[in-house]
């Protein structure tokens, strides 16, 4: 059966499953399409594309356009083939943190094991300059490996530099690592990356939105990005420059509420500059190794990074208020009991009692209409007003 | 004329002054000591020293046990021939910072010009590690050199390592320089900076709270990082070890509200890990030149640095409500308009007005109930809900 609509004819097979009618709207459209978005919402993705397909109207024409170049079964049939799974939104093995995105894939192309559904909770991306120094690469694949022994993934970009270094890292401790490509999973990219994308699809995965075939263009680089910001727990930067594609993928990950670490540098490194005006901006926590990464990132307290200046935080014998109500006490501006038992998912009342409690042990300090942290070294060792500078320990 | 008390014989000219009854005091009290506060605050220093020398009180014995063992005029006029300034709070060269501390010098000894009135305005800090390596020397360098081209003093303590690359780059534009010691301005310490310490007496200022002759014992180096972290507008770390006494420093600039700065370097530097620590505690903000140690020091506007990123922040072009309000924005935790008011030192109502503005202008962002700065590299470009990841320049 061929159905034809405005001189496009869309193969029988293509509007069959809500699988295959995605995977031909993947050959028709480019990432991050609101019309797209806008089309499957409200007709679901088959009835959608017949939409798309027969519209006269002007902004739509494009999908026509390009349908009458395209075989709308191709992808899928050389995905069926290749041994590439074709995941959807609602899969099992789906990764949830792209559905945050305001136009999500249509579909997601996969070499490897398809499962994807873990990263949300249980995954870094690990990304950084393709200009790498040595510095930034023996830190990347410190930290990946470190990520990885402690049971998350490391997802990045296969690029040159620091992602290469992140996937190396992980996979060097047997580790599970996650290529998310800009071009189709049957294009390796770089080409001298062909080997590394080939191992890491055979023990992890090799993702893209793009389907088989399509090249990596500039605009697919940045769309890329998005996905390896919102798939994963959160992001780190190990070297980037000022302008790199890094910070894209780092402030992608913040607009989504996912943590951002960035690693710092030599300040007189210019791959450096870019970690340091993300932690200067506020876009950024400064991390300096997988322990204070997956701190950043995972699970409070199951994860947390010991303090570097000693062996025990005081913050780790808290009860249960106190911990919850601390972590949610700002730094530097202070924050007013409402906000800090918003932030803590405690009641105001629990919140009192639990500032007093933290107050009396050195935690936190009141003023300026609200409460904030007393600094780390000078907990624990109360002084009298004024004078704590003076008699703490050198 | 000789007053006798207890044993102790107190000359008629160290009861003839404020002034050398104050340099009597440095002689027999070690410095940051309440008894002595308390007892000047009392009776003043004449009285008050008459008063502790005739005290029963076995907690104020001390002091005459000292006396008795000191010529109590024998400072002021070794001072007094070696052209060694004595001054005392109320001068007009007094540095008026360290009057924050609870407890005050009773005096300062100094070597060279004693007009030490514009340091809590126009003078920073530079401090760090006796064991640093090239890259921080450099830096402590690079730094203090275009601190002292913008007008600003560099103050450090002389020591090895990044105190004396501070004082050196200083010197070596020709800037004001001032250092403070923990032991009598007539003793150089460490003996190998006895030319350095003549060469910025000589242009500078050689400054203590020790009277001459005096030691530099531990204690006391601990007690003069006080007087360096509040006479100055702020300290700038550039290398630390995570014990190192420059984070003391750092801790009792923050403690008294002074800007604290940290230099970032390679995470593998043992050095570098202090300043790590401090950014990450939320001690200190990450900086990387002169221009952002003095941003972060100086007036706001008059010297603040470029944004690395671009010749031009949308921020140079608020309004002073809107740049006093924005100021006060907090980058994380969203902040109550009220707690906004009082840190920009304007009314809710002008605040009000202020948030509504830079709002439209995408410099802040409400949520959480308050309110809180977008990050820098999304404002201006402002896109729909979701999508501006996927957009910014790479």
């Amino acid at each position: 059966m061929t159905t034809i609509r405005r001189a496009v004819s869309i193969p029988g097979a293509v509007l069959a499953s809500d699988r295959s009618a995605r995977a031909a709207w993947s050959q028709i459209a480019e990432p991050d399409d609101p019309r797209v978005t806008a089309l499957i919402a409200e007709h679901g993705p088959v009835d959608g594309l017949v939409a798309a397909l027969s519209s006269p109207a002007p902004t739509h024409r494009i999908f026509a356009q390009r349908a009458a170049r395209t075989d709308l079964g191709a992808a899928a049939e050389f995905a069926r083939r290749h041994g590439i799974a074709v995941l959807i939104p609602g899969d099992p093995q789906w990764p949830q943190g792209v559905d945050d995105l305001a136009c999500p894939p249509v579909c997601l192309w996969i070499r490897g094991e398809p499962d994807l559904s873990a990263l949300r909770r249980r995954s870094v991306a690990v990304v950084g300059s393709r200009t790498s120094t040595a510095y930034g690469d023996n830190l990347a694949g410190d930290i990946a490996a470190g990520i990885a022994e402690r049971g998350f993934a490391v997802v990045s970009g296969a690029a040159f530099g620091i992602d290469r270094a992140a996937h190396l890292g992980a996979l060097a401790v047997g580790g599970r690592t996650i290529a998310v490509l800009a071009g189709g999973v049957d294009r390796p990219y770089p080409a001298a990356h062909t080997a590394l994308l080939q191992h890491i699809a055979s023990v992890g995965s090799v993702v893209s939105e793009a389907p088989p075939g399509w090249a990596p263009t500039r605009p697919r680089f940045l769309l890329r990005n998005r996905l390896i910001a919102t798939m994963t727990s959160g992001t780190v930067v190990v070297e980037a420059g000022l302008r790199s594609g890094s910070l894209n993928t780092a402030r992608c990950a913040e607009l989504h509420s996912r943590p951002v670490g960035a690693v710092p540098g030599p300040v007189t490194s210019a791959v450096s500059a870019g970690c340091h005006q993300a932690v200067r901006d506020g876009l950024a926590v400064l991390v300096t190794d997988a322990a204070e990464v997956v701190d950043l990132m995972g699970v409070l307290g199951a994860d947390s990074a010991p303090h570097v200046s000693g062996p025990v935080r005081p913050e780790d014998r808290l009860g249960p208020v106190e911990a919850l109500t601390f972590a949610a006490v700002p730094h530097r501006a202070p924050a007013s009991i409402e906000d800090i038992a918003c932030a803590a998912g405690l009641t105001p009342l629990e919140v009192m009692g639990a500032l007093a409690r933290l107050e009396l042990e050195d935690f936190v300090v009141q003023g300026n209409g609200g409460w904030k942290r007393r600094p780390t070294r000078t907990r624990g060792s109360r002084q009298p007003e004024g004078e704590g500078c003076a008699t703490v320990e050198t």
